[in-house]
């Protein structure tokens, strides 16, 4: 059996079924997950920290009764550099906090952990989860950036090193790097999963993000996070019966190549019958984008504290956020925090049958260079509204570089999104 | 001087205002606190942590230099024990957590540390801000709960130990307290401060909270926590023009005396000109506590995970409200919060020309004995919906044991809030 072609092709549930059906064993997935890393960690530079192949088998294999009764077998998982757990650093991508080791596992690992997920290692992250980029590649062309700030998450799925990973979106930091990468990104409505442990950014923006390489991953790790009853089985997909979309240049800026994706998929969408209304916004949805940046600037300064107190160690735009939030009227920011709520009502009521909105994930495909991670504009008026959102990969560009479209949906209303999006993913592929 | 005398009478801006015209000297002040604490805490038990008086002098005499020019000038600052601090212990009143010491302060921590205060220690709060008591006793009536769960930081402002204190409030744990010991407590909108380092028990309910004196000292920590101009002149004060009121008996059970102090400080506001409108709310604030209570079990038992797996060492009622969140379908969960925010939007638009609501801040005086400590229904409907709330002490009943009223702002006007509490306050006095 060749176990990378295998873990090429297999995502989480499929791999579970598999061990379930004794197609193959837990440990050749577990050393498949090591071979393609020991390929190519080198080039693509998903990992901060990472267990070895040899103290994952022993930590494995000292417990394996209770991972084999297990849920997710002792399967790896990666998880975003600011994502605290009791057993690795969690250094936020930041020289502030080299050697910062957390005394507990965030509440999303202790679940994860516990229902049987091993923690492989701690996924790149760009500087506290904004801007300055690390080290990860964009696996799908590695003169590209991987996007970020979830960007060793997004690349170890989208490079088929670990089936699972954990990551985190305040501006666009989950469905950014996902779409560039060419992986599923989803992140939870607001307020949806526990943040417990996760290190904070903005509180009001703030949501927990999943990556995997199958809808029903995404569906299996919700459960699993929500304490709900969780199942391998083949979830049901289907399409929405009508959809809002909004293209990118109700956002801002976009490339002649994500607007040809955006087409195609209207059509698609069109030759399946569903539905397609124009999200004739005017500038709303761009102002979105502003008080998204007000209600962040305003916030991370008063979350990141200490750091702040350092400014010598943070990067130039870091310092820059921290400075217009510190010098930014409170009723700018108290308005901003308005505008986006009014706009979550008006979103829906501009047509009140769409299941979700259809959305360019990013501007257009990776920019070239590993100095930026690529412009977040794109997921600012959603993250703002805090609605749940899915990217949506398999479009691609002439030369094979991932497009990614999101799939926006209702607040709180996170499983009806999945099923939408497990409906619209086979049309992209 | 007595200094002792002083600081019972003296709230934190006044102590800096006697600092700066020389009436009175930093160590002076600082050992009135720590004369205090010998003399009460054995009895009324604030304390869960407590730096010793020499070793508070020697961190204060070790920058004194950085402290005389600082805003707090080196005050003493209580700290709720669920609050990280990165030099005292944080045990949140669970034996799980015995002797756990957290790696970084909390950001609110930080910020009052980095403005000049000093963290004289941990005070006691019930096992995860929840229902069961730790050792404090109200230092209004020792017979008699001090109510929870910010129970320490609330007697240690109401016995005159410290000028300033943190809490946190999830259903009532700032309120209550405050209200059966006679401080001020109040609790910021929901979002309004960074919780970053506060262990989270529900994302949609948990508040930052302050305890005071002064209306003018929550004012000073509130600028300083958002990192506002902060200013120690006496701040101005307003009557509301026309207040709400919601009877204790539109939330839940209420007491006579409460009954009697709800008519009389209605009295004292018309007399004043105040407008009193009766919120004649129906069954509809009543439902609220049913959703807040929803809220609360579905979130509790997904944030406080790996506790949930040692319920050996849980409390009844916490295991209780576990199950209950763990047994309870999501559709329920989903249906408290809309019901949350739908109510947000009615209450004011029930009277829009109102300034605030006034209502009781617990159904009675402080009960009796420490086994449990009081009914947290009064506070549950405006926690649910994320307003600013402040207990303004001053009433009592025939035996003299505080009966504390509470008004309600709207969402995110706190400044506006704190000015009509200051108009109020020396009327119930």
């Amino acid at each position: 059996m060749n176990t990378n072609i295998d873990v090429n092709q297999m995502g989480l549930c499929q791999m579970l079924r598999a061990i379930d059906e004794g197609v193959c064993t837990t440990e050749a997935l577990i050393n498949a997950c090591f071979d393609r890393i020991d390929a190519r960690e080198l080039e693509v530079g998903a990992w901060q920290v990472q267990r070895s192949r040899e103290e994952y088998l022993a930590a494995y294999r000292a417990q394996q009764d209770f991972y084999d009764a297990s849920l997710l077998k002792g399967l790896p998982l990666g998880v975003k550099d600011i994502i605290d757990t009791e057993e690795m650093l969690t250094e936020m991508g930041s020289p502030i906090h080299a050697g910062r080791q957390p005394i507990e596992d965030a509440s999303c690992v202790a679940l994860l952990r516990a229902a049987g997920g091993i923690v492989l290692g701690k996924t790149v992250t760009t500087e506290f989860a904004y801007f300055k980029p690390g080290k990860t590649k964009n696996p799908a062309d590695l003169s590209r950036t991987p996007g970020g700030s979830s960007s060793g998450s997004a690349a170890a799925i989208a490079d088929d090193m670990v089936p699972m990973a954990l990551g985190s979106q305040t501006a666009a930091s989950v469905i950014r790097p996902a779409a560039y990468c060419g992986a599923i990104g989803y992140v939870g409505s607001r307020g949806e999963f526990s943040l417990r442990g996760g290190q904070p950014l903005a509180q009001s923006l703030d949501s927990l993000g999943l990556f995997a390489r199958q809808i029903e991953d995404v569906q299996l790790l919700r459960a699993i996070l929500l304490r709900q009853p969780a199942s391998i089985a083949p979830a049901s997909a289907q399409l929405p019966s009508c959809v809002l979309l909004c293209r990118g240049e109700s956002v801002g800026e976009v490339s002649p190549e994500m607007q040809v994706a955006t087409e195609k998929a209207v059509v698609l969408l069109q030759a399946q019958g569903v539905k397609v209304i124009e999200l004739d916004a005017g500038e709303r949805i761009k102002e979105m984008v502003t008080h998204h940046i007000n209600i962040m600037a305003w916030e991370v300064c008063r979350n990141l504290v200490m750091e702040s107190f350092h400014k010598e160690q943070l990067s130039g735009p870091l310092a820059a956020l921290i400075e217009q939030g510190l010098s930014m009227d409170r009723a700018t920011y108290v308005a901003s925090l308005a505008a986006v709520e009014s706009g979550r009502e008006w979103l829906w009521s501009f047509a009140p049958e769409a299941d979700a909105i259809l959305t360019p994930a990013a501007p257009g495909i990776a920019p070239l260079g590993h100095e930026a991670t690529g412009a977040p504009h794109m997921s600012r008026p959603w993250q703002a509204m805090g609605l749940p959102v899915i990217n949506v990969p398999g479009m691609v560009d002439d030369n094979g570089v991932p497009l990614g479209l999101q799939l926006v949906g209702k607040a709180r209303q996170d499983d009806t999104l999945l099923t939408y999006a497990s409906g619209l993913m086979p049309l992209f592929v």
